[in-house]
């Protein structure tokens, strides 16, 4: 299933893609794909809600992030091996982990919004995890495929200077509103078939930024969770930014950071395409 | 006002403190002191429910946090000049920011889990800022004394092999379950007067351990509030905890980390005391 939400923002209704086109509305049913939607199991629901329901035209509709704003947005640094190479970093022996505002979280298409004094704005490409159950001291992979809900294409949008020059921790540079763009379909794990096989791209203004596929993930999805979940205490619902491959701006010999009018485009295998053009802060 | 949560864990029901040994129950009118409550600005209210509510006793009865889980916990390191004295470090030119899990949040004295595998488990007591309104840029300290709703005693419990030791960040070490109590009280800031003058301590197992003053801090919750709002949006509940001053096993010659059993002890001046036994992880 690929769950979708459809609506002025803040005003998403819950839905469920149908066909490239289409989607079935589940909004009387559902109250939002949120924490307690995942907690109560309310997945196993959809394909009866979907077979009952009327579907309605994608055109012309704003499609938002697929899931509403999680308990907490957990992100893994470094995390492809030819992204590290590139970086001249060491391949890292255990999970790289940082945080971001869950309030960045933003629709697929949404304009992504260049904060105030920024100078240092960037992409990456991600495939992102919803967590499907709370997760606590997971203690094998199976139980950590388990957890997953379903996987997301997400943009983890930086602002380096904030993240690298002013102090210390990456989440300064992380959390600026609109800087998680997610979308546009959260896809359950037996529509995406083998998540370790997935190709992913990037482009910026047309032109092939990033270039990557899940199959150089150093940590894959269950042991990210499993880590995770030795430190923390993970919700149902929360969203997990798993890494970007090589080919962010911060990684150019002149970096071509982002500025007012460029326009990202991205995708990754099955978890579908979205698009957000930069704007300056108001 | 000083504003509690009263019940069993994630059963509380908001109250507010009259005197030192009886509260008000407003939850017939007030669902939790939670974003939408802050948002709404229903502190206003709260004087009126009060006046028309008969006052029960605390006895027997469990603190929660004063607060609804927030949307975000941000936190701000090494804030006190004697603390960054002690250390050996210089005293940063502008905040130093990470965050933690927001699920960490627990009753003022409540224990504390030691998660498995921590071995550095550590104190530390703050002054915590509850946010009132929602603040994006905020532009003078005027606006950002408007946007605080009040304070909070909160201990940002730490474990130091997982945030120093484990592959970078910070938020490793701050996140497992229980690591952030808080309370008493939420205390508007008429109850507070001169925040900048509040004494504080932490004991463990009776040692004085920590022993400091909100007059050596380096930026003051304007400051703070402001700053933060440059790289971020923070939404009405959002818990912002401000540095420790000396005193954490950290800084110790030969570092007494807490161990299953140990009690901590700690207050602020106007914001109450809080006593957190230490339990070993299940």
């Amino acid at each position: 299933m690929r769950l979708m939400r459809i609506g002025e923002p803040g005003h998403e209704r819950p839905a469920v893609a149908v066909g490239e086109h289409e989607y079935v509305d589940v909004s009387e049913h559902v109250a939002d794909f949120d924490e307690a939607f995942f907690a109560a199991g309310g997945l196993r629901d959809l394909p009866g809600l979907v077979e009952a329901g009327a579907p309605r035209p994608l055109a012309g509709e704003r499609i938002g992030a697929p899931i509403a704003r999680p308990h907490q947005i957990v992100c893994i640094g470094l995390n492809y091996r030819d992204h590290a190479a590139e970086s001249g970093m060491p391949v890292p022996t255990e999970p790289i982990v940082f945080s971001k505002s869950p309030n960045t979280l933003v629709g697929p298409d949404d304009d992504v919004v260049m904060p105030r004094g920024a100078t240092k704005l960037d992409w990456e490409v991600e495939l992102g995890i919803v967590v499907g159950s709370r997760a606590s001291y997971l203690d094998s992979p199976a139980a950590a495929w388990d957890a997953i809900a379903g996987y997301v294409l997400v943009n983890d949008v930086s602002e380096r200077a904030f993240q690298l020059e002013r102090g210390g921790q990456w989440v300064k540079g992380k959390s600026a509103a609109t800087f998680n763009p997610a979308g546009p379909w959260l896809v359950t794990p037996d529509e995406v078939g083998d998540v370790m096989d997935l190709g992913m791209s990037l482009d910026v203004n047309g032109v092939r930024r990033q270039s990557g596929s899940t199959a150089t993930m150093i940590f894959d999805p269950a042991e990210i969770l499993r880590y995770l979940s030795q430190f923390m205490v993970l919700e149902p619902g929360d969203l997990i930014n798993t890494g970007t491959p090589p080919g962010v701006a911060l990684g150019m010999a002149e970096p071509a950071y982002l500025v007012p009018g460029d326009v990202m485009e991205l995708r990754i295998d099955r978890l579908g395409s979205a698009r957000q053009r930069v704007v300056p802060a108001v």
